[in-house]
């Protein structure tokens, strides 16, 4: 769409909406009309973009008309309410919750990998799971290289992945720490401050969580690669907004460490951050607030025959959110 | 011995020394003399034990007239360059630093693993990298169920494992953040507060680093199983003192949980935390200061044919060191 476009943003107020309008501004994103909505709780509310403020409205099965391309960021719940409705009113969805991800009749898209599908879609577009979406970056080019068949990866993830309440209460809790108070818990069921929390999401019947099989499920669908395997333990730890993922992966065909680096440097949006000798390497607190991911620590696996591990850093709120959101909505 | 042994820790005022005394006292093991050895730098300091003040002398040469058993825990240099002399003053050493690992001569013990193996030692036993003895734990009852042939894994480390400084650093980073003073680096090259470094130890030609190689190789060593292949990230996180390691494991034979189950209740020092949908899994939070190791997050793996993941924390003063350390010197 070359003409300028009326969006909406549902969970505007939210950590991911808040950036939503940020990679807008960024990107000069073509916006003739902006409608914020959140829930009634933060209607009223007013926020910046492109230097004017906008009053937050609150949520309703008719905020939709005239709408051009909604961008919702609210949970699984409220798309699955309100998507149809937007869709109805002539929008179209580029959903950020988990609601449409796996349906067949919409198209879950990370633009460095599988761009082309956002074409057939019926008026929703799925973006995915941040975790996955920032291993993709790396794992893709090498896919398209050397052909994977599985990896085992475990994840370092921030805070802002559970939302802004979680960054909030991460920050809190240090304070207390720091100030000898009590810590309060609200947000996640156990300390999150100098703690690792082996869990993200809920759990299956499987004893892995929904998050932790997300990276075989929507891996598939992205890569178009239904035999791709992945065993991956989700963890949540105390950093702010840059998530982490250290890959085994296995490959069809030999890999060579010259290859990898090849394709990994010319592959878009991720950036090869990999000179262990002098301590370079990806690290979550450089990652923030980046578009690229950054890939590191590249080395011939020693339990695989044709393997390569590696370490993937990239910002949740961005890539992992708000940034392919945005990507998505540009390729429309 | 059934004796009191004349017991001297080198490195008495590290955080390995400090736990040494305590653990000596939790387990009444029989001391008839302490001698507390140290740099000059730390030399004059005093440490309590048993309720007595006891002084931190120099380490020298002659430093281990009359010593049974000497517990060193000031790095690979000093065990180096001052175990044999305690060799030859006709103490057995049991050495927290990689000196001696993977000298064929010296036993590599996790006394729930190959206890019986102290009884070959020629003046020298080695304790285990923290994190190899922590994932031995679990692993190793596995192993004996259905035998090992691989493991994927990635680590959660504890500052605790680079020493009193390190443990200093995150707190003084923690603090300066709260009060928005700049943050100081000393201990590590990166900030630790807040994020996640994909290094510990230095870096071999092949792209993993020294700590990473350890699993495999000590592995190899304590489960007497020359077979064994692990890949493994190794990783720094901002918590103070508890390691934890997930691993996706290959066996053999086939796998059932309930087998694993039944064979990790049994094991020695280890505790199954396992009641996911009840949010019980190990933590390090939870592990610090504790003796057994916790096992969670049980799962048939997804990626491997006989295959399971699991989670597994211990701290790392402790199991990971001290603890183990003092097991070692009980078996003499």
């Amino acid at each position: 769409m070359s003409r300028n476009l009326h969006i909406a943003i549902v969970g505007a107020t939210g950590a991911v909406g808040i950036e939503l309008l940020r990679v807008m501004e960024r990107r000069s994103f073509p916006v003739s009309k902006l409608t914020l909505l959140a829930s009634a709780r933060s209607a009223g509310k007013k926020l910046e973009f492109r230097g004017e403020m906008h009053e937050v409205r609150e949520l309703r099965e008719d905020s939709f008309a005239g709408v051009d391309v909604a961008l919702f960021s609210a949970g699984g719940g409220i798309s699955k309410t309100f998507a149809p409705h937007a869709v109805s009113a002539g929008a179209v969805v580029v959903d950020n919750s988990s609601a449409f991800r796996m349906d067949p009749q919409v198209p879950l898209v990370v633009p460095e990998v599988n761009g082309a599908d956002v074409a057939g879609h019926r008026g929703i577009i799925a973006n995915p799971n941040c975790t996955t979406a920032i291993t993709l970056m790396a794992l893709w080019p090498l896919h398209r290289e050397f052909g994977v068949t599985r990896i085992f990866a475990s994840s370092y993830q921030a805070v802002s992945g559970t939302g802004a309440q979680a960054i909030e209460e991460l920050r809190k809790q240090v304070e207390a720490t720091v100030k000898g108070e009590p810590l309060v818990r609200e947000v996640y069921p156990h300390q999150i401050a100098f703690n690792v929390l082996p869990q993200v999401d809920s759990f299956l019947e499987t004893g892995y969580t929904k998050e932790e099989m997300k990276m075989q499920n929507e891996g598939r669908r992205i890569m178009h690669h239904e035999g791709f395997r992945a065993s991956v333990t989700c963890v949540r730890v105390p950093v702010y907004r840059a998530h982490s993922i250290a890959v085994s992966a296995e490959f069809e065909r030999p890999v060579s460490l010259e290859a990898a680096r090849r394709v990994l440097s010319a592959a878009p949006g991720l950036r090869v951050t990999d000179d262990p000798v002098a301590k370079v390497y990806p690290m979550p607190l450089d990652c923030a607030g980046e578009d690229d991911c950054r890939v590191g620590r590249l080395r011939l696996d020693c339990a695989l025959e044709n393997g390569l591990s590696f370490w993937v850093s990239g910002d949740q709120l961005l890539k992992g959110a708000a940034l392919n959101a945005i990507q998505i909505a540009e390729l429309l």
